[in-house]
């Protein structure tokens, strides 16, 4: 019988790569269900361990170990999209691993992946391949000024990118480490939104409200649902997700940044980035919806049915980042608030403390 | 500085004494608020010990074990009522035991604790005490019939009662193993209620709304909320549930079980039992309400300021005990129920292996 296609037991172990504060709140939400966690992460410090009872502190190359801990659980889930190739073909070949590894290989690298999203007939900004410092000129002819550098792999909270005004100097390509890289227009964006959708392995899909997303140096700092957009936009958006998760026969939560953009009298909805995992926009779901994204994720990789979210008013999202952890007695004082913090101790500038979310009525 | 006076702070361990379902969603709530917990427990199966990563296997007069866990640990709660006085005696010269262990002194012992309300001017059912077989026909004169003869200490879930409808026969009080016992009047109750409140350290108290509870086979099986009662009921078992929490100088969330009688044109609401923790009627909380029992029994024990409980609609809260775990499917396809397990992997008949809230449009 395919491990696959059986839903999980009351006894079963779902393994966790990773384990930051997504790993710990799909953790949590896998304890309300029942099940048990194990989460394999190379830092002792990490947020997912205080959560769960077993635990492999080791290198994800570590080979040794994942073997242990493939033989611990009954499925392999992930909360970053990083994961390297052979850790995931390694586990591949001992218990499922879902969402597929070949999700991974494609959205690891900006390139493939926008390549992916046009193959479906998406938009996307316009985009080139850039793999030598003089291909930063070509690159630039086709896809006009402003636009961003970014390295192919590895970039996160505007890490790895170099936006570009004026003209090319062949150094940026050096200055991003020499790897390579994929130039992006610079998009003249109203807002930016994102949908987080469920698929399970059924194949049914639940995606979420459209969120509109505030960003802030980078980092996501505050979350709406839903996005202020038209019902055509909202709708078209959904589709997107949707259309992507069932292009990688996808099973789990994914997420879909995107950028709304003016189209003459209306708008177009252009692909940013796609996240193989539970999402920072999708935090308000654990007390704004009725099912969250970790629940929905886990439901999946277990081989449940999905849940029909159902959202309970209009929400706020907010990231504590760094400092912002200190208004803790603020937010534990104000009626509604619903705050989480993820078990760091220390506070560095830019490092997610915790969210809150707000769900006030529509 | 007193310890029970500084709120904890972002490194800091909860100990919980007992590691039963409770225990677990005690962990749950923790681990958002960012706290690690450490559960002491027995039993090497217990449903928390899957979620917390410090576990201390030990019977609770193991007075080693004791010792290690409140070296680890800033503060002590219990999940359940019957946490032996020596090992609460033990603890609290080591480190803050909340709530404070003469709550459990008198609410172990059910003729205490009916002294205990009445001696607030509070109403109970009619009660006596039974020492001896003989003491029961005396206790029987006082009380009327019919009566329900219980013992004292360490009846749960209708074990340790017999009812008594026609007259006494000796042999129950043997029946009953011969020990300290309590003849209570059986109250022709319209409805059974309760209320879940919470008392932070500096005095504020927050209770959740009246809820109303239908128990079959001396276990609850449904809770509804708001209870079908008139808002001078509603407000009078707030008013008793605060004022019991006043008494004790109460630091955590407690319940207090009652029955609504008829009495004349109106109605009258007496206390059955008191629970000096979270309770099975307040777990509807954690999905219908903004704050949960078991967040605002950290934030007390932790010294952090309560939450405002907000509810979020009309609330019909259902266990699964035994083989009702098997309508797992069904509710996982419910829109809008939350499906709550406790981790138990042995079904066992009258045990309680999970919940679902379901929250309605008021």
């Amino acid at each position: 019988m395919n491990p696959q296609r059986r839903p999980l037991g009351p006894d079963a172990t779902i393994g966790i790569l990773g384990g930051g504060q997504l790993g710990r709140m799909l953790v949590l939400a896998a304890a309300r269900l029942g099940f048990r966690c194990h989460v394999l992460c190379p830092d002792s410090h990490s947020p997912a361990f205080d959560v769960v009872r077993s635990v492999t502190e080791a290198d994800y190359l570590d080979m040794a170990a994942l073997d242990r801990f493939a033989a611990d659980v009954d499925v392999v889930t992930y909360e970053f999209e990083n994961v390297p190739a052979e850790t995931a073909t390694f586990l591949s070949a001992r218990k499922p691993v879902l969402p597929d590894p070949k999700v991974l290989a494609i959205t690891q690298d900006r390139f493939t992946e926008k390549e992916f999203v046009t193959g479906l007939g998406i938009g996307t900004a316009k985009f080139a391949r850039v793999d030598s410092a003089g291909g930063l000129v070509a690159a630039l002819a086709i896809v006009g000024k402003p636009a961003v550098l970014k390295t192919r792999r590895f970039g996160y909270d505007g890490k790895g990118q170099i936006m570009i005004r004026d003209g090319a100097d062949p150094t940026m390509f050096d200055e991003l480490g020499g790897q390579a890289q994929i130039l992006e227009a610079f998009v003249p964006f109203e807002r930016e939104i994102s949908v987080v959708a469920a698929r399970g392995r059924d194949g049914a899909i639940e995606s979420f409200d459209v969120i509109e997303n505030e960003h802030k140096d980078h980092i996501l700092k505050t979350s709406r649902v839903p996005a202020n957009v038209s019902p055509a936009v909202a709708a078209e958006a959904r589709r997107i997700a949707e259309e992507i998760a069932k292009a990688f026969d996808y099973v789990g939560v994914l997420a879909v940044e995107m950028f709304v953009v003016k189209d003459g009298a209306g708008h177009a909805v252009l692909v940013n980035e796609i996240a193989p995992r539970v999402h920072n926009s999708g935090h308000w779901t654990i007390d704004g919806a009725s099912v969250s994204q970790f629940e929905q994720h886990i439901r999946a990789v277990a081989g449940l049915p999905l849940g029909k979210p159902i959202r309970r008013g209009r929400i706020e999202m907010t990231n504590l980042i760094g400092d912002d952890v200190k208004d803790m007695p603020k937010w534990l004082a104000t009626p509604g608030a619903a705050v989480h913090l993820y078990g760091k101790s220390a506070v560095r500038p830019g490092r997610k403390m915790g969210h809150v979310t707000q769900v006030f009525a529509e």
